[in-house]
């Protein structure tokens, strides 16, 4: 079938954000990990992991500036730093509820039973989380056309397993037992197919495993 | 293992590149359609999709200008449309091969043995692709600390079949035998573990098939 704009538009609101987020693919939901100045914590599950450039290593995440998650992003603002945690999926629960709408005065370490750990890194890490990177603020941009945020920050240090690295330097999504996302609230696994070489025009691709 | 951003700066460049690509997750690749005002097609995968906002419907992709999908970008910036097609199983090779880095003067469409499909909308689809997606160009924004684009598009119509939109609205990435990728040549597929309803404080999440 063919849904046009003005279908799209009138559909109920909690459907048209379901086909519109799911429309985005599958994706790696994170745990954001933040404090603001006074050390009081908040951890929020954010969808929209994009990758911005390996040389500086950045990455973003797009922040809706009207609703829970501007917690976080006050806390980066604030202190510059926050962490990106992986979801194994025994997490995948306790790091769903952290999207309910939780006051500021509570942290969803707390109220969700995540554990977490503090290093020398200014932003606390998530205990169970199997790929853990620290981020150094760098950059917002604001996107006009809704006043959403996005956020690109630097990639100041990964926690990994050394085995979950494959010879060619990729991070192993499903070794890590990482979940991931479709839409708002569809979690996944992946299973990986094979590698494809870098391709070329008129070279035929390699495949491995 | 702990890396440290001084690390990740001196590993070898590709190996880098799997690396922190690898880091943004498990995401779903399109096939991103245009033309010319002369009518030469263009096609080019990307790995960079990115849920914007769903009232209006909005799609991102990341572009960078100084490689192949420069084509793409000047023919979205010329005739201000696009077309997103994801990519079924059988796909996988010939879209990847969209990647090389053809002269401006051939169209991937012939070069990679894919069949265009034209319809009234200003730019090509993919005829084998199970979801196609028509963009209107809205925004660009440009990011300054390593130059890339952000291009910001409004979904004005979207082919899929009705079977493959759930209830609630969520159009099914793993029935639709949709691919995925990890990093920038590790080809996966999803599958569906649960649902988990909308969280609220205090309320006990509700797990569905």
């Amino acid at each position: 079938m063919k849904l046009t704009l003005t279908q799209i538009l009138d559909f109920p609101k909690r459907y048209r954000a379901n086909l519109i987020n799911s429309l985005s693919g599958v994706k790696t939901p994170v745990l954001v990990g933040t404090k603001n100045q006074a050390n009081a914590t908040n951890l929020s599950i954010f969808n929209s992991l994009l990758h911005i450039g390996a040389h500086p290593p950045l990455l973003g995440i797009l922040c809706r500036p009207n609703n829970t998650p501007r917690h976080t992003l006050n806390n980066i603002l604030e202190t510059g730093h926050y962490t990106l945690n992986f979801i194994p999926q025994n997490l995948i629960e306790r790091a769903h509820q952290t999207s309910a709408k939780y006051p500021a005065s509570i942290s969803e370490f707390e109220a969700c039973h995540i554990e977490p750990l503090w290093t020398d890194f200014n932003a606390p890490y998530v205990k169970e989380s199997p790929i853990r990177i620290g981020m150094e603020f760098k950059e917002q941009l604001d996107i006009k056309i809704n006043g959403t945020l996005l956020i690109i920050g630097e990639i100041k240090e990964v926690y990994i397993e050394d085995s979950k690295i494959d010879e060619e330097g990729n991070a192993l999504m499903t070794a890590h037992d990482i979940s991931s996302i479709v839409g708002l609230n569809a979690y996944h696994v992946a299973k990986r197919l094979y590698k494809l070489s870098y391709a070329e025009p008129d070279e035929k691709l390699i495949k491995t495993e």
